[in-house]
């Protein structure tokens, strides 16, 4: 393949011409796909279907489920996430069916109360600031944005964020409160920080003594090869070691694990920071749905089998992502005009387009039918300052709805990046 | 029966020995009975048991219940909650298992992002108060301590909260900005707010215009005879007739109709308001658990499955409060040392004993083996100015269990009657 910027602009007339047809017969078929967000397959949610015919409701220790209390969770669930997580039981809680939602209450927490005994309410720092990694998740980036952060975009490539830069803000700037991580199978590059990026996150020097990692581990057991998975480094352990019990949050949940719809998620940190939210929680509610826990509980019995069970959800993921990929190599591989991660776990696929082309190829996939997730969704404040991230979701859709979209989306790649050559050398 | 206040110093002494000598015969008896919380019995839960064998995921409407989506509830949910309530389905959002929940955040909201869109923030009121009608709700008040409210009790008679005061109060401070009210069955007196009282309610004329009234309906279906309804005054409906639509946020759960470990929160507002609180919320998390709002739809159906349901509860529940006031009726009658509530439904009985006398009842009842609500719980800062008012919780315990904690709490409740009459002679 020649790429498309050393084609003559009689080649690239040519290409347009023939991609124009092919874009054309995508919609005449009047599509209809999703591949905006990261969904488990109704055929990842059937392997959790079990679950909810178990109608026990007394755990194995006599506490009756249906009745009040509780309001960290059942031990044996506390046990199951902290095993997952690598942290002591006592350093954890299960809240409801959203992670998010105990990030967003962890934040609005450290809005009204600080996030210490006598801490500073962050509220009270005018010019409070988030370090966002990017592309990252766009819900993260909408919770810092809601409580009037300024975020920086903080670059990753694929050992994880700039250490540098974020030791030198962090260290520098009292302002900054807080950074948001994916540290496995980050959404949407899909890649696993490094032990060093890690290890430097443990040892950061924060100007601001109220600083926190938001350490979201929402694809912590999501690998392709379960039995050979993907390492990442402790950063409970590491902060600990580094002197720095208190600066991390941890959270997952097991939506993508069980049940989107009906899960459960967790928060795991240091025995200060625990002992801070739940005599907050502890005003807030009487406590979580402890039925739901048992339903996982019964299900699951603990952290080896929810690695057993991932397994199946891989068997179901796997072949959809390497769909995906080969149509990207088939169809974009030579020509220049994107590069795209090939992750080893985790929902996404991030695509980086010709700069200034990501919003033209959503539109063009849009108008022929297909949706994908916002342009500018991975970035603070929906904006992707070089126009050229794109987020793949390849789990939801069927394996043949989920080609067509491809190879759509590679048409429109090229289409996009043709156009974009023809008119910077016109206005040349 | 001679009251005690009328009786000899003699015959005081001899009550007092009596009493001690029967109050001896419990303590001999090591007890250990919890009275303290109004919680379900076992029984109670049993009678949704069924609920947890529904294995279903699918709506009728086709909704895949396992996936994300649907932030603000389930439509035939909503449509429950709102048949209930008497609003509208679109002015409600079903939340997740705590109501208790929904509105800490309904006041954290309002604490960082006002109450409607350009209002400001109540954090930004240094000032800042809530009425609480007492005695009330322990975790009402738990909220507004945490977020740093004065709160200013609200004496409350058999019609509800004194509504001169209220109007006084409201129209004439704009650092007012909310209030608690248990409109139907209050916990813990019982008593059901009379219509005058919902009017007055709805015609307030705050001074602030950020002032809401929370309306925790708690026990809106509670009723011991469910077929003869104590009825209330629809709130919502009387605020928009006066004009006053988006003056009440109200709110339900399921917690005592099906699992209080499991069930469902609701809350129901205006317009304006739901468009405030959906903004928020849809940053604060992608959805509740639609797995069990299903369940309880299937379980209940819609309101009339729901009432048919609480005539079971009315049978478990009203002989244990028939037995308590029977007792306390034998007990105490006469004797001018406590004065009590029968409610025709909820969860609670409200006793003011002798003034001065409530710790010493409740260190009395400890002392043998009965657990009683902490004194002073049912006012703000957990402080009862009076020190005696006392919350007794019946549905918990079995009935004999509950007899005899019931019969020790009549001779404590005597016993520190007679201390206390002795003691003022004495000083005298």
């Amino acid at each position: 393949m020649v790429p498309y910027f050393k084609q003559s602009k009689e080649e690239l007339l040519a290409s347009k011409k023939e991609l124009l047809e092919r874009y054309q017969m995508f919609v005449d078929q009047k599509l209809s796909l999703d591949m905006s967000r990261g969904k488990p397959s109704p055929e990842q949610q059937d392997l959790s279907n079990d679950m909810l015919k178990i109608s026990e409701y007394i755990t194995d220790d006599g506490v009756d489920c249906r009745n009040y209390g509780l309001m960290d969770g059942l031990p044996q669930v506390k046990q199951m996430f902290a095993d997952i997580m690598g942290v002591p039981a006592a350093d954890t809680i299960v809240g409801g069916n959203s992670s998010l939602n105990m990030m967003y209450d962890a934040v609005a927490r450290a809005m009204l109360f600080g996030v210490a005994p006598g801490s500073t309410p962050w509220i009270q720092c005018e010019g409070r600031k988030f370090l966002c990694p990017v592309p990252g998740y766009d819900r993260h980036f909408g919770i810092t944005e809601e409580f009037g952060f300024e975020m920086i975009n903080i670059p990753m490539d694929e050992n994880g964020p700039d250490m540098d830069l974020v030791e030198r803000l962090v260290s520098s700037d009292p302002d900054i409160k807080g950074i948001w991580c994916v540290p496995k199978f980050s959404n949407p590059t899909g890649i696993v920080y490094s032990d060093e990026v890690v290890r430097r996150f443990a040892r950061l020097q924060p100007a601001a003594e109220d600083f926190r990692i938001f350490w979201d581990n929402a694809y912590c057991v999501h690998d392709f090869d379960v039995d050979h998975p993907e390492k990442l480094r402790n950063i409970f352990q590491e902060c600990i070691a580094a002197g720095n019990p208190d600066m991390v949050y941890m959270f997952a949940s097991t939506s993508k694990i069980s049940f989107s719809g009906g899960g459960l998620a967790a928060m795991c940190a240091s025995e200060n920071n625990i002992a801070f939210a739940k005599k907050h929680i502890s005003v807030q509610t009487i406590g979580p749905d402890k039925l739901n826990q048992l339903r996982h509980l019964k299900f699951f019995g603990d952290q080896a089998g929810v690695l057993a069970h991932m397994k199946k959800h891989a068997e179901l993921v796997v072949p959809k992502f390497q769909a995906v990929l080969n149509i990207f190599r088939r169809e974009l591989e030579g020509l220049d005009v994107a590069t795209w991660t090939e992750p080893k776990g985790g929902y996404f696929i991030s695509v980086d387009a010709m700069p200034g082309c990501a919003s033209r190829i959503y539109e063009l996939c849009k108008q022929a039918g297909v949706k994908l997730t916002n342009v500018g969704a991975t970035f603070p404040y929906g904006k992707d300052p070089l126009d050229s991230n794109l987020r793949i979701a390849p789990t939801y859709p069927p394996i043949e709805e989920l080609e067509l979209a491809s190879e759509l989306f590679c048409v429109c790649v090229k289409l996009a990046a043709v156009e974009h050559l023809l008119s910077a050398r016109h206005a040349a």
